[in-house]
């Protein structure tokens, strides 16, 4: 296959260096929209001109994982974009036609890139939880995927939904977005807030898309008897005692991507209008314009490259 | 109720203290077994003469752990023998008749003792597990607990069991209970040879009943991608990246002693024999002999007092 | 205790006869709410003024199924108002503290009266499903379960709902409350309907609450490959093929009430307006004119007698 | 994929021709072992020689059945041997690669034909089972899939197992096999028995592998509250009341074949003995003498033909 793609890098610390270690140089972008410009002969579900989103990861299709749909398992796989695989900053992107989710004819994917990355692995992890209408859930972190979590979090659960953040304004679209609650992260991450309001019991989840600068040790003290830290951003150290561990049997859970499925879930939420994303478009060559303004915080929500 | 009770105190450095930290004195003892001596006006399902296993943990039985049936999450329970509350060092015990398993009639309860916290833990941790007959499963630590788990997890699960311990003699006992491998923990903790044994794709889970002495930092080691590390020792630390969390979207899970309905089908697998236990008893009046002996190493599998 | 009880009957074929065989006389009234007059000495989370709502099934606390939060499961059970068992229709009801949800102060629970089983059914019926943003979910019947089903649906998943009735007044009452997809069922029950709105594949699930004139046989035509035609309705027979079963693997479930954490979480789901019931207050002296217009279909909603 | 094919066609009434209704003439056998002959430029996974075991229906891979794991369930799918589709009795039989799971160098795969329907069939309706050692469960029909049934509860399962037959030679076998109890289905078909063995409560479960004769109608009067029936034979009928469906909330489930994994899962059951099969070799050109040895009840176990 060989896509119009629209893309964008996530550009954060060291993700690629650390965990791929990928042979430069390579094309980047990982979450990546187009329309099928050619298919292999063996493919008889998608044809040119279908509108499709990739799932981020090209898998061998025939492991343990591949086959009981945990793609995101699968010990063979690709990252276009991030493991030397070549991505979507490009006029067109040749990968799996089994990364595919083709779109209805006529739906523009270009706005929808975002969810092929962030938003998927944010509703990977809401996905792992189960919250009954009087349950509690905590997200740390209203950012790029913070802000898809909150609103998977109202259309697919019941629980109430409490933001925390360092900043006013997020608190404020958390809330816009359907948190129920807001706290400010002060001096101690917003703990004793949360505490408050879970009747001192603590929540019964918290979900961290920061994950460094102190949440991992805040996170796990805002949770109850039996809870779980849901752990998505990352960048720091986790570290609790064995003990803490079983005398609250608490559980630490980390979340990579989603499966295909989840991502067509994910589709079907956005297209029901039920996730929305903030986006700002850039011509493919103007990606270094929109790479410093990533890195000096000067983009609204996510930015996309069209070619 | 009042009970007449066989028991043991778990001994273990400072669990009592620093989780309960009890006003002394009180009686301790918290894995009783008894004949049932009085029960008040309104229990009518057990009588005076029947053989019973306590549940270590008495329960308030109209929070929502206790009504969704996870005893060990009641926020208003208490641990007799424990934190302050009197436990089964004693001619006769006064406790709920909700935390009392009848037994039936004419079954000596004196031997099952062990199972009332130390195997019950044991099948709590297991049964959270989910174990296909292609799984793998290590079980770190091979003494009073280990040594049930691997008994338990044959009974009830075809995966393939990995016994590591540093002794040679609790490896063989484990091989003669049931594990497929045993591995000596060197100098790398046994990750090496566990690697080994999983085709370098680590286990599906990791069973560890020591909890300290450097296991947390090896058994995430041994863990594949979307494995699980089931922490039931402690003592120690647990530290990982957050990036390790989502890169291998591992899991991190503590576990406290079981629910009532997990002690009575551990029971159910003891009256089949599936489940040994190696035990010594002693006279109530030998108790602190009993527990110089367990102190100094000398207990060879787990010590029962005897009013 | 003593409850201050606003109640009523279900009035429906021979439930009670058939299944109950309840030794007359007694008192009716299965769905109870009211305030606390009395509780007993052993009682000390409840007090005199408490607004409770009462779970329709006394349990006994120590089988295996209440052991476990399967309330309804509990074989030495009792049904006030339906098996000979005392119910609501009378100034004071006396029943199990552990019957009892304590609601806020200050709430009248009145209103609330018809969760305690119309609701509670219902909820527990939609909470086994497990349904994700593209998956489809019929509900058969927008009666007095019906309607609070499709609210249910609508606040707990994200599934697409389509409701079938034989009448346009509650097939519109159906979309109101959150149905995204209404069918008259016609002479073919709506199958041919459902077919279109389900790709000809069927629905994931279907919610009976008719379970007759039909229904069972049009239901199971209504599922997809690995579907669940989920029972709540009754007076009918359901019959199939073994081969239908295995050759489509599908799943026919039956439905009874729900637990006593599921009945909280539906309080919840009111309180926050998720969930609103029609109702019709009538005097205790106006009972037999109450169940009058029941029988003659008079009543918009559901009934509630106020002593 | 070519492969060298042993084989064997289930010879049981109608299937083919009621569900699949095939154009003639076409090459029948779905349970197909072999030996790889040659592979397509694609498959990097398998190769010449390689002994594999094939899974009975080739499926499209990406639907949203296949992304999940539910192989069974994908709509666009093909039955080799059965819907016209050709299958195994045949010198060489092409197939996807999708469908061969890879036994070890040096694995003769002929006596294991039988795993890949018959055995995976019953593994599958075991796997959905939740059993636990206090769990109760009967198992009707002690044939060609219930004696691997028998195996794989032993295997994986702590469950008590109640084998249920008209005749005493295959009790007797299904106790050497495993069962904990053996019932002969007199006229009531075993209910009363089975009642009597379950404290007059019912099994948890109940597998049946007749489906007709009367079986649908006494396995579910064997089963408890909240118990479920689930049909693996076919050929009769099942009614039931809605009321009963409700009143004591049992569920009734077909099966299908398993998925690919669990396939992979039975054989390594298999390869640790803990499934044994009773088989019998014929060569392919005794083909319709081995079908009429079947059709006369001649053959001890499942016949296997050889190239």
């Amino acid at each position: 296959m060989r896509g119009f793609a629209e893309l964008i890098y996530i550009y954060k610390r060291e993700f690629g260096k650390d965990v791929f270690n990928p042979k430069l140089p390579f094309t980047i972008g990982h979450e990546n929209v187009g329309i099928i410009e050619e298919v292999g002969s063996a493919v008889d579900w998608l044809s040119k001109g279908d509108p499709v989103i990739l799932h981020p990861y090209i898998t061998c299709r025939h492991c343990k994982a591949c086959r009981a749909g945990n793609d995101m398992h699968c010990p063979n796989g690709k990252f276009p974009g991030l493991d030397g695989t070549d991505g979507g900053y490009a006029e067109y992107l040749k990968t799996s036609a089994y990364s595919a989710i083709k779109l209805p004819k006529n739906v523009d994917p270009t706005p929808m890139a975002p969810l092929a990355d962030a938003g998927l692995t944010a509703y990977h992890a809401v996905k792992k939880l189960k919250l009954d209408p009087d349950s509690k859930v905590v997200v740390i972190g209203i950012g790029g995927l913070g802000h898809i979590a909150v609103q998977i979090l109202k259309a697919i659960t019941p629980a109430t939904i409490i933001a925390v953040d360092v900043s006013e304004d997020r608190i404020k679209l958390a809330k816009e977005l359907g948190a129920d609650e807001g706290v400010i992260a002060g001096a101690d991450g917003g703990v004793n807030e949360v505490l408050k309001l879970t009747n001192n019991e603590g929540a019964d989840a918290v979900l961290d898309f920061v994950g460094e600068h102190g949440t991992p040790k805040n996170a796990i003290r805002m949770i109850k008897k039996g809870g779980i830290y849901s752990i998505v951003g990352y960048g720091g150290e986790f570290t609790n005692t064995t003990l803490d561990f079983i005398s609250r049997e608490i559980s630490v859970i980390g979340n990579l991507v989603g499966t295909y499925n989840e991502l067509a879930e994910l589709v079907e939420l956005y297209a029901r209008e039920k996730v929305k994303l903030r986006t700002q478009m850039f011509r493919l060559e103007e990606a270094n314009k929109a790479l410093e303004m990533l890195k000096s915080g000067k983009i609204a929500g996510r930015a996309i490259l069209v070619p």
